[in-house]
């Protein structure tokens, strides 16, 4: 369904050729598979399978779609991911390519850390202009950024901590716990659930396009009366 | 702001004397002033100074608001919230105080719990025909009742977990992880969270709400044209 | 004894050689003998040492059997094994090996998660006509299916956490934690413990079966009299 | 239903009129209200309300029967409660009335530490006499009790751990922890869980009496033909 | 001596008695006697053994000093106290008070949360004009202030975490472990440890003044040669 | 010195040249040195420095001692080691040598789980029979077994928790808070620190061989006069 | 026995009644009852039911020692008791009276924290001389001074952690985790497990003064051949 | 800035293609660039992309310094690495690089463990000699060493936990929180942070030193009027 969530193959734990089986059904079916934390390996069997040109890899995301040729549904939902380092765009792009997946447009602002606040604000202003339903941030380490980009926009933030960062706190668990203690208003998923947090954005995007649509369309319904 | 996050006063670690002197300055800015975590001397001091017609006192979600006349103002957003036992009913209601407050009609459906999963099923389907924008979940032990909403709604879902149960994994500690592990595409707050629950519920609901009138009004213009 | 619990090899931390040799003991003793946690190359050696027809391998279980062509005995104990997801498999397929090895006879209801709630209740029905004396429930993430098995049958449930699910709560910490919280009435195991939970099921569907003769031979024996 | 789980109320967090209320309806329905973790405060006041007779009151189990002179039912089931010390009790009793209100016969063995393993050895062969269908084991501190009787008897055992120790390991962690290391067969609940271990065990013992009927019945049955 | 730490009187679990017994005899050596974590009785004590003149006491800061007249040394270093919230504040005051008694001017930033960073940087600006030597920044919650300031200033920060904040990673917690995985340059003291904060950041404020003053008596004496 | 504690080389973290070159140095001075933790590489570049006959290996216990002919001083310390499964001889096995290196007779009983508690008291009489000064108890997963020697010994036991165990508790943590909460009178050690649990011991041993010695002296000496 | 645990009453979940009641039965057994963890309480009724006269308490150790007028048996073992702070006194204290009824000696060396480094060494000196057994050293926040202390002297050092500090580590565990690493050969027991510290103390402290006393009389017995 | 924070190049979780690109830009910048956290790749496509004569690389502190032949500025700071083991030394390494490289004379006192406290005392006479403006001291297991050091010295000390030893509280944990519970004046870093350390005191030494160049300055200034 169009806001509904996608249903998705976790390549994590299954053999290359037994996600090659299920990817088969489920292009069958919808005409898009998407399969996410793929190996190299996973891509290699698969791209045999199904041929190259039929199989988007990001490898940064560690995802890979199969299509038939079918464009991915549009929406018209808009979602903004944002993060603050190298290390967070993996579970950034996994977000994003869910989302995009789900029908929505996405817009990005990576590599603004804290460090880095008088570059954040001008990319946050544009990031407000396009108009985002959600915004997905992805943060390591202290994880402060969804609790300031939360802040300083309207859209709801989901805050995406990521497993960066060593010693006491590390692997995701201060980001985590200060998301969860933030002073703004935030939701959030869990340590690198980069899947979770684009897929949860894209409802609530695809949502607000939705009710927009209805806006209009009862607006015709009454004046068509 | 309309959409914006609500200002509150938190009372917990705040004197009577504190708590009125604050709730003086945003009753005179914003004809309306939110008061949480309150307790019973911070009421007995509010009534005095406020007089009792001029304060809505919730004793389960401990809030207080205090206002002039001025009804809340009315944002067409719904928030509906869900909650699984007894216990989980101060939780659930902090967000539905501060949901209603940033201007949303609130529906809630109490006391279905896992063990009355056959008294869930149509408690949701009249929630589902309140067309609500976002649902708070309030589920403690186990925390197993916001997957569940979760897969069977269309909504966004926000996971509250609540601090009950004993033992290993108690205080909210199970349910939290368990919402964070969730199957289900699922957000969540911290434990007890419920004016951060109800403030994102509603960020959420009013974002739908305004959608829906841009839609309407965005097809007068053009037709204006 | 048929209803006391069975001996294993834990072959995890020992080399190949020790394990044939304590094998070749305990088929000596007892005609069968089951091994846990091997690995492809306990197997190979095993291969070697037994025979391939003398060795009951369970890739999925990580178990193997050798015996010397006496099947194993039969309790008319019936235990049943859930679980949810595929990542579940080898710690249900553990418990299931060890249960048949004491005598039981197992059904297995499989890859019913929470999301397939409409795919859980019939597959129910059908386990419960099979009467079974206990039923193992393996899940990991969230925990959530033991919970809900046991609110819908008469037998005892045990709770097996399984440790999937990365981030806050993984590695079956949120599926233990959440399981001991239950509002259901549970018993649980340790994470993974596929050996114990089939054993402890094992032992009461065997004193239940044991149960059922003993009242038809006392039948029996006071009409004799 | 005979084997099932019973509902009771847990008087904890609720006010004493509130228990009333909900026993009333519950004594009205079922005959007899089990209330369970009630303080001196609910103890008097449900004295109150029902009359000192209609009331059975067990200080240290924290319990309330109410009834109006129908007693509990019987099942034929039989329910061994083992505890160490005499912190233990609380918890232990907890569960011989859930178990003698789910319709057991309860045999109890108090105060066999593990200090006192001379002691244990003959009171366990006392226990055993009695054919139990299941053993409640309720212990703190180390938590090595349960572990010993499994390997000394056939019936399954329920290890409860009990929140006694100070210091790291303290509040029933380094129990539960080692039950759920146990080297016997062992499942458990959660800390000071009595409730739950002893519904757990009566639904087990239960099942057990009830097979050794059916077995009776069948033979009759069979005979009849 | 001058760069030192102070010693100082934990009246936390000392009876008032002793108290004052350990305060008499540091006066008589010292002049001045610095007591941290007092309580009202404390105070009470100290006020009828010294009289309410020689007693200058900081309810908020949970502090007493107890001085014959002699004023506190004054050392040239310059300590900048920062704080984000009320709940900070007892924190942020006692690190104040010992930094003043080691000898610093102190001078403060209460109130600048995350939420007010339009309010944070106008406030530091005044600050850093002040030359400070170093600078205790207090927080509680998801303890981001530190991280920021900072990034903002030259004089080295001691993050100071405040046992603020519910649920998962409250007390502290979170604001102690974003503030070890902070992107900035910082350094931390225990969750509520005023005193460390406050004698550490003197510590470097003293050494600072006293290496300016050496500069000028070495010119001097070089010239003078 | 002879009650004092062994110098060792760790050599976890070393290259085998370091090692060879810190154990020649000790070997001159001391004329043995014993080194912990070795790796295979370790030995086999120990062997060529020092000539296989100057070594011995225990391949069990990780350790080499190289000496040069000069046998380990004798005390007439006595150690007992107790063991309970396969996987804790490592443990064990490290213990044994350190306090035989420190001129301990040590005395081992292995394999002697709580399963298998039959088996325990006739081993643990004939240990007794050899008086020992101190025992070492090595257990992992619950870790039971130290509190059961202890209640039926006279001598010191150190309880030394092993590193085995999946799941909650395991690595040896649910063992060491066992330990740590037993109802016996014990002291521990860490996790898998078989060294300081054999140093410790043999600290024990050594100090009541030579009280003995000192005895049988002092009377000598009075007599003397 | 003479190098036996004592038995005592640990008085702490036991009402007064129950305490009077058990030491009657001791003392009547034993001629001396050791009652720990005793509240005002508990010390008012027991003055009351034994007299003034028969009754030792010591309020800082919180234990009282009821006799009958018999001494405590003289087993001439020596334990050392070492403190490092103020907070630490309570568990020292418990340690050494345990130690003390079971017939040692006991030497004291109270508040030489590691602050007072110096005062430390010429006080382990005069300790030194009185050639203590064993020696138990209580410490409290980062549990330093039992590594410091072992590293200087023969006899056997028990790290008895005390539950001070606050914030991260608090509550003793810092202190334990310290001993658990620590470089000196250190065994250690629960945090505030001045009972078990005392009880283990003396245990090694009998043993080596019975060898001392077996010395001298096996002396006598050959010269008497 | 001279007193500012140095950038550097974190390698970990980067390409060597990545690392040398960002490199050529910091070269080209700021004349020098350094990289922590190497491995040997980076280091060879390093030393292939800049030249041998180019690069200093760090073995131990894995870090490399790329500079144009540009010298590093001299700032006049000085600052104290001490540490107390062969495991230490990576992280004291660390630290000091990145203290030399902003600017500051680096003083280290390496191998200076709790157990050679003799060797300690003198060591840190020297290095009081030279008059540092601030001391890293990282350590290991218990972490005892930064809490003596800063007992004896007047700089503020930086604690720098490593992560060594195995078991509880081992990886760095215990050294973290008993740095965090230390009863002498310390702030602490996280586990492994030899970057923050260096950084952190190199900001304290310079500003010194910058007050003592401050110093003389004004002094020729107010002359010259
Ligand atoms: N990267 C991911 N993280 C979390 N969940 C995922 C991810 N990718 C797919 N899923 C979901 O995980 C489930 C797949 O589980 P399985 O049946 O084990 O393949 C589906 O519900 C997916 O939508
Ligand atoms: N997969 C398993 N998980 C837990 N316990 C097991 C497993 N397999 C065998 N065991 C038990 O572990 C013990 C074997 O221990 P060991 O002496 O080390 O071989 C026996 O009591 C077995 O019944
Ligand atoms: N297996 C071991 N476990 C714990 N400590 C050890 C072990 N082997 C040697 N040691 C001690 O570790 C220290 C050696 O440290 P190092 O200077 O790094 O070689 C010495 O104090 C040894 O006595
Ligand atoms: N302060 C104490 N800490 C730990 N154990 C104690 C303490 N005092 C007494 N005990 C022991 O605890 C047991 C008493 O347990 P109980 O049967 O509950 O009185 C006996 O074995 C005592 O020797
Ligand atoms: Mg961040
Ligand atoms: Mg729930
Ligand atoms: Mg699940
Ligand atoms: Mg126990
Ligand atoms: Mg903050
Ligand atoms: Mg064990
Ligand atoms: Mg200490
Ligand atoms: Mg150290």
């Amino acid at each position: 369904s169009r806001t509904g969530v996608i249903e998705a193959i976790l390549a994590d734990c299954k053999s290359p050729d037994d996600v090659v089986e299920i990817a088969r059904v489920m292009v069958a079916e919808s005409k898009r598979a998407l399969i996410t934390r793929v190996s190299p390996q996973h891509v290699e069997v698969l791209k045999q399978a199904f041929g190259e040109d039929k199989l988007e890899w990001n490898s940064r995301a560690r995802t890979v779609v199969i299509h038939d040729g079918t464009p991915a549904p549009r929406t018209g939902g808009i979602v903004g991911i944002v993060s603050a380092g190298t290390a967070d765009i993996p579970a950034a792009e996994e977000a994003r390519v869910v989302a995009s997946e789900m029908g929505c447009e996405t817009v990005t602002v990576y590599d603004v850390g804290v460090a880095g606040i008088h570059r954040l604000i001008p990319a946050l202003h544009k990031l407000k202009a396009t108009k985002p339903g959600a915004i997905v941030v992805a943060a390591g380490r202290e994880g402060t950024l969804p609790t300031i980009v939360s802040g300083l926009v309207d859209a709801p933030v989901i805050g995406l901590p990521v497993s960066t960062g060593y010693g006491a706190g590390g692997g995701g668990k201060a980001a985590l716990l200060a998301m969860l203690q933030s002073c703004s208003t935030l939701a959030v998923v869990n340590i690198d659930a980069g899947f979770v947090a684009g897929a949860y954005a894209a409802r609530i995007a695809n949502m607000i396009a939705a009710a927009y649509t209805r806006g209009r369309e009862d607006r015709v319904e009454q004046e068509g009366k």
